[in-house]
């Protein structure tokens, strides 16, 4: 039977070969942190190999992304379906085994790290989604959901910002289920890390409610055994295990060093490095012993098999609850969700009230939460502005987690990569509010939301000038043009309330990525629709206001600005002038429509465009080419009343039938 | 005499009157730090009236800027160039007193603020510029930089990430007249913070390396006079006083409340406040007693003439220190300045070396750093990889702060906040350096720098999927574009050395605004340039290579495409095509161009145009139109060696070729 040590070196070895095979990587957090793994997955990791999408697995997260070696041999050694052939394959092109770990590419990577801090931030997502889970459906005798989120993190982790935010909250929620595993090595890109990074760690967690544990020797496994039990029997508080390590740890002239973070150790180094740690075997090679060390199967599919006993046993007693957990767990919406939205664009078709569109969503929220238990919203502390509860709405707490809405404080990029982390988890669709504006602090995690194709739903409220007073730091300009520009990201900007609950639906009926819901601070007047017209809402683009004959010239616009140019076209009907508006609330989703529907809507032959969107300009040539005319904004904004920005910005249905004019005549 | 209290209640009457004639703001914050604000402006603060720009005042900083009301009555009272009439304009179009503070409106906003935990983030900038400055030009006997930098802050500031990042290097760098006023409130918009806020701010502070005075009642003008001495007197640390306040103190019913954080007291509520407060006066007038409590244009003056002396015995004991000094405040380029720029541009083309334009960013550093020592640089924890040291970098540290070389570890968004604080301090020219990617961490703090208008340069390395095998998390896409929708942002991508010298010549030059530099990982060949070529970089866009004739097509580049093009369009050349290539370094600086200029490198005849940049397609139909190609990637990138990438996303000279061939035939 190998050493614990013998196992160990076997991530070393696999880690230090394959980054020198891709000439490109980092072996030192690998071979850092590869005893403190080996404790970890072998006596503690419940997991089967055979099925990564246990839904009751532990999960593991490994934050300090750029050690993704450490998680790829993992991944081999315990008997997932990473091959050694893979392994070799490391950084090449259509890989399982990317640079980073990529949510997607190979089973058992739990999410996308690299962008540090946000790992740790979507563990902490998914320990809140366990429990919160377990809130909702665990009974006496019968804890279905019942598992642990490990995350390991290096000092990068701990220096950005969102570290700040998602701990913070991890406190406050007292998520005893989170066991985090801190590289403590002292090194980052730039060196020893004592230049810059002076915090007293453990007194900043300890100051956050987390349990911390102090002085681990992360090379001892003994003590990182004991170290994890500890962690498993606090379950009020979420516990940070400080381990001190040796970055390279094996490598004689580099541990230690920066020179070992994000390079190949190099062939000497190597070759001196197997002599030091006593691994006699070559490349790519694992003795069989080692591989019986690790394998995980049989443990794996016991640990899924008792599960799955306490799952039956579940569905005699609550068979109600138990299809209700299943069809979550499956992402399937509820069977009366068509109808259910049927029924309220209709009424509020019928009910053509002005209302911001902010209020619309909550309308939204209102119709569809009552059959969407999954749902599970919140707000960066600005819930009243962001009208993101409704009536259903339970606040979540450290003691009462079986709620359906969060307070997230004042931390936008933590709430985001939260939101992603319980995403992730499963059984939940998560959304979170807060004014478009602050989507830029959040900025990456919305970005990593698209990226790992997760149903993360971001609510932007105060979407432009119009928000008024609060000025220009406040008020969005670039923002709806910089979101479409994220791949796979949808956004929506709806311009009355039947558009908001179409925007809703989307949001909801699309899986493989988030949606941006752009939401208006100021009330804004109903557009009249044929049952046609609201049918095509969904296509992202379609004509709200036609004309007889070729139209002369044609208007786009979403969102407020759509009401100026329907008042526009009146104005050039008036005169003779044929404009056709075209309300698009999501242009990813008009892109998307065959081109015939395009073509429908905007027909080559009509070159006289004018867009029209309180933003940008340049966003909208891809619509109106060099020849068309874009009313917008491209400077910052200003601090005044709604109408008065707007004025001052010339976006009047008078300066708009104006442009449209000069072009036709 | 009045009392204290009278004083403070003078900033009281104010807001709540200016928030209820606006029927918009924030009474609660202004009302409840009224006194603390009271204490330190009236015994503390250095700072002159009549000179706003007097280099050596100290700097007050409200982080929690939707107090504004706070700020604006206090440079009001105390005789700045606010007056009555000002404050009754209070968020209202084209006044000095917008909704949140806004730098350049008025005089003494120091920043800009609203968006929370960036205000304490520039202070921190300030006090560390100031802390430089004085390492730098300072002698014995001659302090003549020598202030303090005040900064009140709220719970929303604490919760934000970046507020980690900029107090840890606070800590780190021994801010000792960094003084910090925590309004500890326990109020934020969703209410009573503990749902949300339980962290143990002194604790966490004191994790920092911070010295901290807990539990000061904010009401108590002689707690907070000791406290604030007490904090003057640690100078080895910076200082968090927390004063325990509360929100909208004064108003009977709604004193303590959310209620009071962001809207109108309503007229009652007024109307009992001033009862309670004993405020006899009507709205908008103060009595002149109280203005003569509060004037400090006396005690400025003198402040500022005694500075005067200092500095005429610093300029007769150090003539040239002295004189060196006054260019930097003055912001002047040294003399030799347009003569060290053509000397390295002309020795780079005549070089013409094959490199990487963050190696180009490094030789410009080389260059240029030598005749600026105004130029702080740094990185947030990747200076090997961006480059931005050079051989005369020498790193700051608590008890060296002479140096010109940050160390920012790993926290974007805390080091671009506080490299606009050092901007705004002046003295300096901040740059500062991450991956393209990591842009999306400081995205708010990047937009602040261009909304205030200040110098801030961001060099942006890893521009693209060239940077290879760390994949797409890594792998800039759309963040180019994003960048340049950033109004009054200037965004430079070079595709060699001498562009890139060009690059960092604008952005030195550039002092209205901020400047993001993007460079590559990879090598990128030099280009052949005539002088006039050279000369017309600094347009943004010209042209590289003409044909004789008329082009059939015109090709559009930026930075590594630059090369296909020119490789493409050689391919077109020998089968008759005639095709121009553009190089387009900086869009906004050629969009800033004369419409003859622009004209004559893509004239609008030639309609058959394809750009190529590797990233967002979208972006590039504001010059190729409807009909022209785009030549881009409009998903997420890959991890693979850079040019199995390239290849990947079929960018490569043959098919760029190809395209435009299509286009023409």
């Amino acid at each position: 039977m190998p050493s614990r040590r013998e196992l160990a070196n076997a991530i070393r070895a696999l880690s230090m070969d394959a980054v020198q095979k891709a000439k490109s990587g980092h072996p030192g957090a690998p071979m850092g942190m590869a005893d403190i793994a080996e404790v970890l997955w072998n006596n503690f990791l419940t997991h089967n190999p055979n099925n990564p999408h246990w839904v009751n697995r532990d999960r593991f997260v490994l934050s300090n992304g750029h050690g993704s070696m450490l998680l790829y041999s993992l991944l081999h050694l315990s008997g997932y379906d990473v091959s050694m052939e893979d392994l070799k394959q490391f950084r090449q092109l259509h890989s399982k085994t990317p640079g980073h770990p990529e949510y997607g590419y190979a089973p058992g990577i739990e999410t996308t790290t690299g962008p540090l801090g946000q790992g740790l931030s979507n563990a902490v997502g998914m320990a809140l989604a366990e429990k919160v889970l377990a809130g909702q459906f665990n009974r006496d005798g019968h804890e279905i959901v019942d598992h642990y989120t490990y995350v390991f993190l290096g000092d990068g982790c701990l220096m950005e910002g969102i570290s700040h935010e998602s701990c913070a909250l991890a406190g406050t929620w007292g998520l005893g289920k989170l066991v985090a595993f801190y590289d403590d090595n002292g090194i980052s890109i730039d060196g020893d890390v004592a230049g810059w990074f002076t915090d007293d760690t453990p007194k900043r967690f300890d100051a956050y409610g987390w349990h911390v544990i102090r002085d681990v020797d992360g090379h001892d496994s003994e003590a990182v055994r004991r170290a994890t039990e500890e962690a498993r029997s606090v379950i009020d508080k979420p516990t940070l295990i400080c381990c001190k390590t040796l970055i390279g740890y094996g490598a004689p002239n580099l541990a230690g060093s920066g020179d070992c973070h994000g390079a190949p150790l190099g062939e000497d180094e190597i070759f001196a490095t197997r002599d030091k740690l006593g691994w006699s075997y070559p490349p790519f090679e694992i003795p069989e012993e080692i591989y019986e060390g690790w394998d995980g199967t049989e443990k794996g599919k016991a640990a899924e098999a008792a599960w799955d006993k306490k799952l039956v046993a579940y569905q005699a007693a609550y068979p109600e609850l138990a299809a209700e957990f299943k069809r979550r767990l499956q992402h399937k919406l509820p069977e009366n969700w068509e109808a259910t939205v049927a029924e309220a664009i209709q009424a509020a078709a019928v009910k053509a009230e002005k209302i911001a569109t902010r209020k619309a969503s909550q309308n939204a929220l209102e119709a569809y939460a009552p059959v969407l238990p999954e749902l599970l919203g919140g707000s960066a502390d600005l819930t009243g502005s962001n009208l993101t509860h409704w009536s259903g709405s339970k606040v979540i707490s450290k003691t009462a987690p079986e709620g359906n809405y969060i307070h997230y404080g004042v931390r936008e990029f933590g709430m985001s990569a939260i939101m992603n982390g319980i995403a992730l988890h499963g059984g939940f669709i998560p959304y979170g509010g807060t004014f478009l504006m602050f989507s830029e602090y959040a900025r990456n995690a919305v970005r990593m939301a698209a990226l790992m194709g997760v149903q993360s739903i971001f609510v932007y409220t105060h979407d432009s000038i119009g928000l008024g007073e609060d000025g220009p730091t406040h008020q969005a300009v670039e923002q709806a043009a910089t979101l479409r520009y994220i791949p796979r990201m949808s956004v929506w900007r709806p311009c009355d309330a039947v558009e908001s609950l179409v925007a809703w639906r989307a949001a909801i009926e699309r899986q493989e990525g988030p949606t941006s819901l752009l939401f208006s601070r100021q009330g804004l007047p109903p557009q009249k629709r044929t049952p046609e017209q609201i049918e095509n809402i969904r296509r992202g683009g379609y004509i709200l206001r036609d004309t007889e004959d070729k139209p002369d010239v044609i208007m786009v616009a979403t969102g407020s600005e759509v009401a100026l140019a329907m008042e526009a076209a009146e104005t050039l009907g008036s005169k003779g002038i044929q404009a056709r508006v075209v309300s698009m609330p999501c242009t990813d989703v008009f892109d998307a429509q065959s081109k015939a529907y395009r073509e429908a809507i905007l027909p080559s032959e009509v070159r006289a465009r004018v867009a029209v969107e309180a933003g940008i300009t340049d966003y909208w040539r891809k619509y109106v080419g060099l020849e068309g005319k874009v009313s917008g904004i491209d400077t910052f904004g200003e601090s005044a009343p709604a109408e008065d920005v707007y004025r001052h910005f010339g976006l009047t249905a008078e300066n708009l039938a104006k442009i449209a004019e000069d072009m036709v005549s």
